[in-house]
């Protein structure tokens, strides 16, 4: 990859998009921000102000895509929608982009179905925020290319994102997967009155949450199976663990209903509070990377 | 509870009773410590040096638990040995101390079960290192009194812990019923050829155990549906979380071994291999903690 100034074209100025934007401005990239909304050129100057020279923002989707490196689509999780965009990036875009979707749900096999140039699409999805957040996972589909591929990861490494590679299209990929299977034990946990939502949520943070943001999962086994390995640890789990089988998270409404209601209360709702929450997660979270990094280096 | 200097007995010097007595004497306590272990006093000796006046150890559990503000018990987990153990701190302990366990597994009722002043027992199930990891899951049986469980509270929280009451004897409490059920996910995504091993972990510390570090889970979905709150999300995420059946993860004893091997391969083994992982969540630990207490501060 050349050192020259690269710029990414993002095409819809939602929050998703706005943070991709925001990301590639802070590592020096150019940045085309397009969407059909109607205020978008204030959307982009409240973001970037009036006269960053390397921000440019065009209700037209060929003018932007046009000068990228790597297009970023965050558009509505539509598939008619995003096959007919992706025709459009194949018309426009150089032919040396990557066209990536940050999509959650819509793998590149069937954005790129009977399109020409396929090889060139991949799913890049981020973990909200993306400016704040490191995870990117890469998926791609059956027509994607390796070169495609590596420069995919290239170009968000150099973003100083963490991609990684996941080799089957399985809804939910693998963040989403492991976020949904412990989530529905915490439905489950709360509604059978094991624990309140807030002691929850104070629990996984002093304990797992900790774990997993110093040690991965399987290398917190490795360390727990002491010098012989996670190996160990297995042998003299397996017991244990037997005996917990997850629980059947609740799909009665009205149990549903009082469980929101319980995070409502112990979290709020309404515009000052959700800036309340998103400062401390903000916060809280810049802290966290900043002390690794520090570590790190 | 007076500003005395407080004195933990701690029953049983494997590695859980050590972290908890150091933890103690971290905190300005008297420790005393008791093993059947033949080398006790070495072990307790390269644990606090040969001349802390604040740590006493003895082969004699009567003479340890006599002064003890809280017992805690980390005995072999067996019940008979359990049941055992608390009838002799119920024997020789004072009256108004604390007799917890650290066990992951068997409750306060059925330890308690038979004893007299069975209301002075509860779990206080640590989450590993206790003397790192704030958690601290204190879970009252059927003949715990409200006075105890106040007190054990109090106790853990002097000692910097978080304790957070688990509201029934569930296997596995909360904490390791959702590293469970997460873990369950994680098997049957690497069985599956869906992610490698150390691709998961790098995806995990990237993503939700930096999520669930700096905001907890239920706080995470009050920020996801914005002003509007957790209910917001919900509505949008039912669909789409729908599609996310978590899998069966692989009870075949020759993919296990595969995974096993992966996992040696991705973290190694051996002393050498295992103090160097230890140093690195300890370090990486302490980071996180320091800088979030200093953003609290």
């Amino acid at each position: 990859m050349s050192d020259q100034q690269k710029t990414m074209a993002v095409v819809g100025a939602g929050v998703i998009g706005l943070s991709w934007a925001r990301l590639a401005r802070d590592h020096g990239w150019r940045v085309g921000i397009t969407d059909p909304r109607e205020d978008l050129d204030a959307v982009v100057e409240a973001t970037f102000g009036a006269d960053d020279p390397d921000v440019f923002a065009s209700h037209t989707l060929a003018e932007v895509v046009a000068e990228a490196d790597l297009v970023q689509e965050n558009g509505p999780e539509r598939l008619a929608v995003k096959h007919d965009l992706f025709g459009q990036f194949l018309e426009s875009a150089p032919e040396h982009a990557v066209l990536a979707t940050s999509s959650s749900s819509i793998g590149a096999t069937l954005i790129a179905d009977g399109l020409e140039a396929s090889d060139r699409i991949v799913v890049g999805h981020p973990f909200n925020p993306p400016e704040l957040m490191p995870l990117v996972e890469v998926v791609p589909g059956a027509h994607t290319s390796d070169s495609t591929l590596r420069t995919a990861l290239e170009l968000y490494r150099a973003l100083g994102r963490a991609p990684i590679v996941i080799r089957r299209e399985v809804p939910g990929f693998v963040a989403n997967r492991l976020q949904v299977a412990l989530t529905r034990e915490a439905l489950y946990l709360v509604a059978e009155g094991v624990v309140s939502v807030p002691d929850l949520d104070f629990a996984l943070q002093n304990s797992l949450g900790l774990r997993w943001a110093a040690t991965g999962l399987f290398e917190g086994n490795a360390l727990g199976g002491g010098p012989e390995g996670a190996r160990h640890l297995y042998k003299g789990l397996g017991a244990e663990v037997g005996k917990i089988t997850p629980g059947t998270p609740p799909s009665d409404p009205q149990i549903i209903e009082q469980l929101l209601d319980a995070i409502d209360t112990a979290y709020g709702t309404g515009d000052e509070n959700y800036h309340r929450l998103l400062t401390r997660r903000n916060e809280r979270t810049r802290a966290i990377l900043a002390a690794l990094h520090q570590l790190d280096a």
